[in-house]
């Protein structure tokens, strides 16, 4: 099939590789970085000066694939699309776009009978071999004619074993790609696919904390474990409950380096998280666990809170608590004195 | 390798099973119910008519695995077992104890020279196929001896892709088991395995929630989709970044009844998702998320709080508030009064 | 002064008549409900026969107060007035308004010259004695002349020791009310204001919960306490550092009926909870306390959620669970089973 | 009432004077400290110089307060006077004993016929003017003979109205002391005192914090505030739904400094609330405001955790996703690449 892919970053580059090494696609990218163009360029594909030579380059009905960041750069390139397509073309919005953005461009472009669909595209950096993960909003009857595309990203059944009961079902969903719904559909569905993904991230964090810190000094009876931390996520990928492929990172991470030095421990947030929270508050769930992970990156990235001064004011107010020098040991209260 | 094992049940049956085809074991087995013995024997295992009798069935140094409920179940046993057994002798506790109780026994067991060693075992019913994922506590002397069974009883490497960078590294561990320290240490490590399960589950559970939801009445615009909650379960097992035994168990489950209507969605805790929240104090650890999880459990088996009466009485006395009837939508604020 | 009034319900209701007996204001006052009208009206308001003839009493500059429930009915009646008031003329908007709403509002009310204010106004049911404490969005110059109105409402010094190192401030937020800065700002800060009345009711919620179930009986040793809820809330709000004014209406609510029978706990929310979570989070603040107030309304308010469900469905999936019967006692965990 | 009192700290000394001055109470005083005598001794009390000659100095039935530092301390104390007391005496602990040492030390001190009264005693350096609240813990006659010290130290009724519909009970309540069970009751009741302090003390924390960063520089139509943080505590002191003393502290410490900038924000904590969250867990009560109050503490007194690092580590593994330097803005979400 022919396909314009706009954006040739991390994700943009491995999705253009694998449209052309597993499915034989005639390519057209374009990316802003003139070397992110090359390689596409090598592997077969025709590679277009501007958005305007790229829409040119295509016949009708177009498909143009963007994959590019979020927010204003993402909605820049629809408006413009937006102006360069005609009646039956389509754009695909492959990136972490907010759904709701997704609901109002398409309504927009229905106006040029421009069709709209958005794909929430998950496998990060490795997509490319393993094959991508996505949730699609859009029509139906387009989404079914872009099928050779999804198909060629998609994993694959591949040794994942078949999940019984699922005959009579749709099976590109077996495939690892599937038709959620109206526009918006796929980017929710993403949405909190990757809230979830915020959770699962932080449990084991916490588990490993808790397992870091097993010899506490002021309880040597007890806590008296000096744990193996990297044989530890090994073990538990094989037989256990927990095994998963963040678990199979993690073990990664941790093989290279047991105290995970290079990594300071500010943790961004990428929207889809802050997203669902809203999600979960304006349908009324109680999403309690998502939460605490987002809270628990926006704390990392904090020295310290204006609430936790107000905490120490509070303390001095009414027992003339003074703050204690953080390098003495904190496992252990230090206070307890008879007060409050 | 001779071994005794006490405790047929559901997990017990299975080690049993297991020790005999896998590892053509000597098995010498003991349980309550008559009839549990009965499968382990037809498959070649010596039925023990009493504690009493199994020990004297086997040879010093003796080796006996308990699979039993944990707390007094299991604390009776080791206790009998304790004027049972000499000099040499093992008991194993695969069950899932709470590790201050072995570090106890242990102590208490040394000074009749038996050896006490704590396994956490992981896998559930699918251990007799899968294999058991293990964490061991106690001697390595001890560990060493036993290892014959323990790599019975581990999966083994299978297809499970190796990590990079274990290289010079316990390879016992890529076969599913490994010493964790010291008496306590494996179960210490299971708890909070059993921990991360619980956050897991519940990020898991929210998004799922939250995915189930997405058609809220009063939001037509924007929340406006009924999704295909098994479909996205099946499609996020492939090629996303939070594909994990949960989640194939919750495809499963959801492939064969899509409102899980078999549930009622009372969620017993067993233990050790309290005792990870009490280290997880004791280590000054923020464990939002791990306690978050076994709370939303502590809730799922409540009516009403009594905390939440208590809400109502202070909206009533602050603002006249009286309650809704519960049969109304609960998705959007019901009060938008102008009190408080 | 003379002052429209719009909206005669709980707090509208109140509000007039704190007007005229402390402060001589002239008040014209309408309210969709023609009883609500006679009230005010005794005692010496001039009743308007709908909005239009409302303003057609009172003279330039005007100003009206609404006093409405938040959303699509204060947001009609401040299009409606838009339309009815000229050049100078004020509308104030008392209610429980999004602050983001009124930015938008104030914007297109400029472009006519009329001004709006946006008030945050707490004290419930109470207020009509005890005074309102007022939080002022808008242009100061506007706020400034509106002074004798917000004098009237606001509870005055009292017995309310004065805070030392408050000279050579605004002394009218000793007297309870204040301007905090451009249009929103009244309602942004009356938002935050009951996102912490979340969190601090629920504190004590949990607080008298676990005084409540102090006696369990699988613990009898130490958790052996009958405790006098009613009593420990009193004793609280006389020298503990607990003490508050919801504390005060927990007490009463519990001298009048120890169980808080007549509260069934499903707990409703108004809007500022979720909007608080939303600053949060668009400021990247961790509010775990807050969120997980709000999060226990929502719960509140559930039969079982779909998480739980899901959660149910997973241990059985490895372990083989069946749910207990909600009957039995939840103090303890039921399944100490071996398995997972 | 002869009275000896052991402890001269910051609460004891209080607790001395204040028992000369408005109870005309005959004290016998020992510290460690022998400057802290002074003043007492000064004020009236006899000084005792050990252990042994304050016991000497007291006529049968001797009574013994203890407002020492909770664990070892007092442990060490009580276990001395056991030693130096005789039938019928009594050992009031005054301090934030763990309730269950409670259970234990009255067990035992019963075999000596020696009483044992656990007293939880709120008012914090304030108590000395104010008065203590107390939560008493002991058998019945006991705690009754002791009423002189209690009705002494406790604020009496004094301005704070009087709950309606409590005729008929027990009057001293209303004096600010109550008998709340039998020997631990009255720790546990100050536990759960303190649990709930944690929680309302991180609400308001979390709600002057979202005040503090209302001006975010990305969303600058909406998030435009610099709100006076000092004048809003204060507003809120006066007729608001959340007066409260601690918020009645809060506005103290920010009409000195508006910006806390003499507090870090590195929180203590003083073991109330890790045991109020235990008993939650104990009785399978969702504390999820107390106990995320509580890690708030944890978490400002770690620079960054393991748990964070293992999450770039993770986000590193599947997105390639490097960390930031913190020095940039957190508000807004730094990477919406389209990974993960």
């Amino acid at each position: 099939m022919q396909i314009g892919l706009i954006g040739l970053g991390r994700m943009g580059g491995n999705i253009a590789r694998r449209l052309i090494a597993r499915g034989r696609h005639d390519l057209v990218v374009y990316g802003r970085n003139a070397d992110a163009v090359e390689a596409p360029h090598q592997e077969g594909a025709t590679a277009g000066s501007s958005l305007k030579d790229l829409v040119g380059r295509l016949a009708a009905p177009r498909t143009i694939w963007l994959m590019l960041p979020a927010g204003t750069v993402t909605e820049d390139h629809v408006s413009e699309l937006g102006d360069l397509l005609g009646a039956g073309d389509t754009i695909i919005d492959g990136g972490n776009t907010f759904w709701q953005d997704d609901i109002r461009r398409a309504a927009e472009l229905r106006k040029k009978s421009i069709h709209y669909v958005d794909v929430g595209t998950s496998g990060g950096v490795w997509g490319l071999e393993r094959g991508y993960c996505m949730m699609i909003g859009g029509d139906k009857a387009i989404v079914d004619r872009l099928d050779p595309i999804f198909a060629t990203l998609a994993p694959g059944i591949g040794l994942i074993p078949r999940t019984e009961g699922r005959d009579g079902r749709d099976p590109r969903v077996e495939q690892g790609y599937f038709h959620a719904g109206p526009s918006g559909a796929g980017h929710f569905v993403k949405m909190v696919h990757n809230g979830i993904e915020y959770g699962l991230m932080q449990a084991y964090g916490e588990g490993f904390d808790i397992l870091k810190n097993a010899n506490v000094e002021a309880l040597p009876e007890q806590y008296r474990f000096d744990l193996d931390i990297p044989d530890i996520a090994e073990v538990w990928r094989r037989g256990s409950v927990i095994s998963s492929w963040l678990l199979d990172l993690t073990a990664s991470a941790l093989a290279r380096s047991e105290a995970l030095e290079s990594y300071s421990g500010f943790v961004e947030d990428s929207g889809e998280g802050r997203w669902t929270v809203n999600a979960a508050i304006e349908e009324a769930i109680p999403a309690d666990v998502i939460t605490a992970a987002l809270y628990a990156r926006f704390r990392s990235r904090r020295d310290h809170t204006f609430a936790e001064k107000v905490l120490s004011a509070m303390r001095h107010g009414f027992g003339g608590h003074t703050e204690l020098p953080p390098s003495e040991s904190v496992a252990q209260p230090k206070d307890r004195s008879t007060s409050s």
